[in-house]
């Protein structure tokens, strides 16, 4: 087996290059601009594989991610991984007592961090960028009497200073992220623990009728399937026009899912299983100060 | 009364600020860098009024509104508003024939309109900006060379010409934007359609149990409720705990919504109902080419 070559959604130093570098044990990585520029670069074969965010995520959309797998690309979801957002206060290293007149980040990031700017900063500008990743490049380049707001690893990647750790205003925020590829071939991974197999289910219903998607549920109900995610979608076909995403909270089998599939065929909806794949919980030490 | 204040999710020429001014008959506008300083001010009583994306936006994300309205903030949805997603090639009005080498937008307007860019402008670098507005200022201050991606608000705010009208690769794309307020009042709108009464409702789950979401469904099927839309979100309080948006597709009455939530109560779930309001469908021509 060759070199693993891995897509991801940058530019450097955001939270899915974190995860990235979390999950994999080796290979290359290779940065894009966009959601849908990293799953084409997929689609391509230019990268085998890639890592776009999924749900709750600071760049990006959960929707942009999900549109795309659904009507764009040809691609199964291999693995997740769930990350903990933790933001800390980015500075120049010469930054020393000038005051913080500007502090950048995404318009998300900035959200989280809200009642600690307002503690701590109520003065400073807050100027809006594409991403985290982008923000600390940005405070880079102008130096001091600017901060930003981002993870550890655009403060290394940046060679920046981490001024203040955990300034987000509440715990339990995490980001989950697809691991994609067209082809399902095997990934070399570090060694994390796998908190469960789950199997990504999108549904069609035919028309929108009244107690259809009680319906639909009903199937999984039954035979005790746990779901622990659904959202509905509209179609890109007019509104109204819906579809599903349901997370099964087990792997596909050759029993209960093909039971499943022609239960709600014969209710005339469509039915594609976009992935079953073991779900990785990643953990991320607070870094320690460094003056 | 006096005159009404609105609060948005600006800067000028966002998709937000084009619904703003589709909708309502009159009044002071005022522009808010994120969704959550935009409600934070119909929180205060700086503006009575709060406009931001609810679903599918290009700017800020449904996930942000929803989690801060849940979350941060007690106010009610009193309206909700359906905008078609048009996007134009903007450019400086002393573009001639220079190349365009440049073409600046927020990364879910250029991935719209990927396969016209592909086509069109393939040498042209992408630069990814906070908001489509923003794109659009960016390049009325750069000038000739570049483009920007936007709304026909974006070219009329920022004196620049459209050089390529729908530019986006699908029709048929909507963002939904909700109208908020903490004292509920009467708005002046301007006379559209309303296309039907809907309520939503938030339904806390008491633990992750099988076939949970189902039985809430059920309290909803059996009375013939429509549901047009459902989506589950992790609770702040640890992964793998959930409540339910679910969007119903009728008024809030005296008679079925009381027997829901007591079957749901029973059920041991918490239910709280964000809103009851008109749905505007608001129709966006194409703009005449300036040339």
């Amino acid at each position: 087996m060759g070199d693993q070559k891995i897509g991801y959604l940058g530019p450097k130093g955001t939270f899915t290059k974190m995860a990235v570098d979390a999950l994999f044990d080796g290979g290359s990585y290779i940065s894009y601009e966009s959601i849908p520029a990293c799953l084409d670069a997929v689609e391509s074969g230019e990268v085998e594989t890639g890592v776009v965010p999924l749900e709750n995520a600071i760049e990006g959309s959960v929707h942009l991610t999900i549109d795309y797998l659904v009507h764009q690309v040809n691609q199964s979801i291999i693995a997740e991984l769930t990350v903990p957002i933790k933001q800390h206060l980015l500075v120049h290293p010469e930054q020393k007592d000038q005051p913080i007149e500007r502090i950048y980040s995404h318009s998300h990031a900035i959200a989280q961090c809200h009642q600690y700017l307002h503690k701590h900063y109520p003065w400073a500008e807050l100027e809006y960028t594409a991403s985290t990743g982008k923000a600390a490049e940005i405070v880079a380049e102008k130096g001091v009497g600017v901060a930003a707001i981002g993870n550890h690893l655009a403060a290394e990647e940046n060679g920046m200073r981490i001024e203040d750790t955990d300034i987000h205003d509440y715990d339990n925020n995490h980001t989950r992220f697809a691991v994609v590829q067209k082809h399902p071939q095997t990934l070399k991974v570090k060694d994390h623990p796998v908190s469960k197999q789950k199997t990504t289910v999108m549904v069609t219903l035919p028309k929108d009728y009244v107690g259809a998607l009680h319906q639909v549920l009903a199937a999984f109900a039954w035979r005790k399937m746990n779901l622990s995610k659904i959202e509905s979608r509209p179609m890109k076909t007019g509104l109204g026009n819906y579809f599903f995403l349901i997370d099964v909270d087990q792997p596909y089998d050759q029993v209960l899912f093909p039971g499943v599939q022609a239960e709600l065929a014969a209710l005339g909806c469509e039915v594609k299983v976009l992935g079953t794949y073991p779900s990785y919980q990643i953990d991320v030490p607070t870094p320690v100060k460094r003056t």
